[in-house]
């Protein structure tokens, strides 16, 4: 072994946080270099912040296994992380560009790409039992300009509170579809009166709601994904006016101008002329687009299937 | 659906924050209440600090998921994320006492419970063709009073690199024992001259790693638990004086203090009277204690296995 002499620093907690940055320094591309010290800065002052024990550090590394092995096919242990820290809802609205576009929301862990193309009027839940809604509303650009063939993507859960993915026939979709507009830029969706619903809790994020006193309820919603020709794709909700949830999402995605109205009917037969078996709904939402590239980021639709 | 008045907040990215932070008021625990509005505080402005986009943000999903699913059996991908970005060594740092004890090191996650009980002289690489080396010293508290019956607990790579889970064999315990110091606090173990080593690059710390031009090298070194009734377990490292990479660790645990000499030798006999069959080496370090409860944090045993 060589005796040349060494000269290693003794770490002090004032100057390792300077160490674990310079190691970045080298870094080629600008951005990621950016990052991962911000991260680096922000990760060891939460550390020094809260004098964290190697027992609790031990726990964290516990609790980011668990939630990595929890992710796997139609379950994002990650993204509900994200979800339920705010993360996501912070990102969304650092994104977001309010005064040029409808708000958008989170896209959520349950997306599918190609939902069945439907027709105006069409349901997207011929076999659910809830009571009726019809979801009508037209897509136009910020001055309001009726924009004809706008890909409007649906998604909801059923009346049991659960998404397709979640049920008994993952393979089957079900309570989602895909819409043109109209040349009047309007659309009409049938479908089942959405509730609200819990997330997923039997994993390491619920344990550590629970642990935090906090409710995994989120309030009824709808999702949307609208496409069209020359505009920024639209990834929203629109939630439910007079849910007990709204105020406390567990998520964190409501914000007032997606609250949608819905008028409540009893009369025997509904809007579009079809005979009502009970009480029945109307909900009205207007989208409107802002101009771009029409292109979805490809890593969230990606890692939304 | 009840028509109740409905109070949701308008999420701004200035409030978003204060609104995940009131979700955590009611956690019962003052301490994980603590942790996790430290943790929200810190993570949020580290997302504010480089305005993270959402297409990034899938991006560190992709990479915290593929991190859990690369953490199973023998290998612990997170501790390795924890190391390679310092915050073990600074969650290390503020745990210990230098001034009370020989400074401790990382225990890493290459420890094994319950390593061959072996006699003063013995050696752990009975199988491994590296250079010899003895290693002798003693174990004392502060004062320098020796501590007879101390535990201590050996584990280090062979001259492949490789610790014995890492290798085709991981259920022989191989280049790691036991020993209890002698009534006057000396131990004396004969093992393989340790060398540098490459952390493992082939999961997603490693891409992390490479993007950010960072090596995976950790300088030579020797793992130490050293137990004893009415003393704090001791976990530390001793580095072996020359390596080139004492400078650059990558995972920031060398500390001056825990660089020992190496003396090289070419005697024909060695110092314990065995015949040599090459260069052989002597390493002395000397351990002091705390006096304290004997009880190794139990999360730290458990995560090492």
């Amino acid at each position: 072994m060589a005796m040349t002499a060494a000269t290693p620093r003794t770490k002090t907690e004032d100057d390792i946080t300077n160490e674990v940055l310079r190691r970045f320094d080298a870094t080629s591309d600008p951005r990621l270099r950016q990052i991962m010290q911000s991260l680096v800065t922000h990760l060891h002052a939460f550390v020094r912040d809260v004098a964290l024990t190697e027992a609790e550090w031990m726990a964290g590394i516990e609790f980011l296994t668990a939630t990595g092995h929890k992710s796997t096919g139609n379950r994002q242990e990650f993204i509900l992380l994200s979800d339920t820290l705010g993360v996501s809802a912070l990102v969304n609205i650092l994104a977001s560009h309010p005064t040029e576009s409808t708000t958008p929301s989170l896209l959520g862990p349950f997306f599918r790409e190609n939902a069945p193309m439907l027709k105006t009027g069409d349901t997207i839940a011929p076999r659910d039992k809830g009571e009726a809604i019809e979801m009508v509303g037209k897509v136009t650009d910020k001055a309001g300009k009726p924009i004809a063939g706008a890909l409007i993507d649906i998604w909801q859960t059923g009346s049991d509170g659960l998404y397709d993915i979640q049920g008994d026939k993952p393979e089957v979709m079900d309570l989602r579809g895909r819409f043109l507009t109209e040349k009047d830029g309007t659309y009409r969706i049938r479908t089942a009166l959405p509730i609200g619903y819990g997330i997923p809790m039997d994993g390491p994020v619920g344990k550590m709601l629970t642990a935090g006193s906090r409710e995994g309820r989120r309030p009824a919603h709808v999702h949307f994904l609208v496409k069209a020709q020359g505009y920024e794709p639209l990834i929203t909700h629109v939630f439910l006016e007079g849910d007990q949830c709204l105020t406390s999402d567990a998520v964190f995605g409501v914000k007032d101008e997606l609250v949608s109205r819905v008028e409540g009917h009893d009369e025997a037969v509904m809007a579009d002329g079809k005979r009502a078996s009970g009480p029945w709904h109307v909900m009205t939402y207007d989208f409107q687009m802002k101009p771009g590239t029409g292109v979805v980021p490809q890593p969230l639709l990606s890692a939304a299937e």
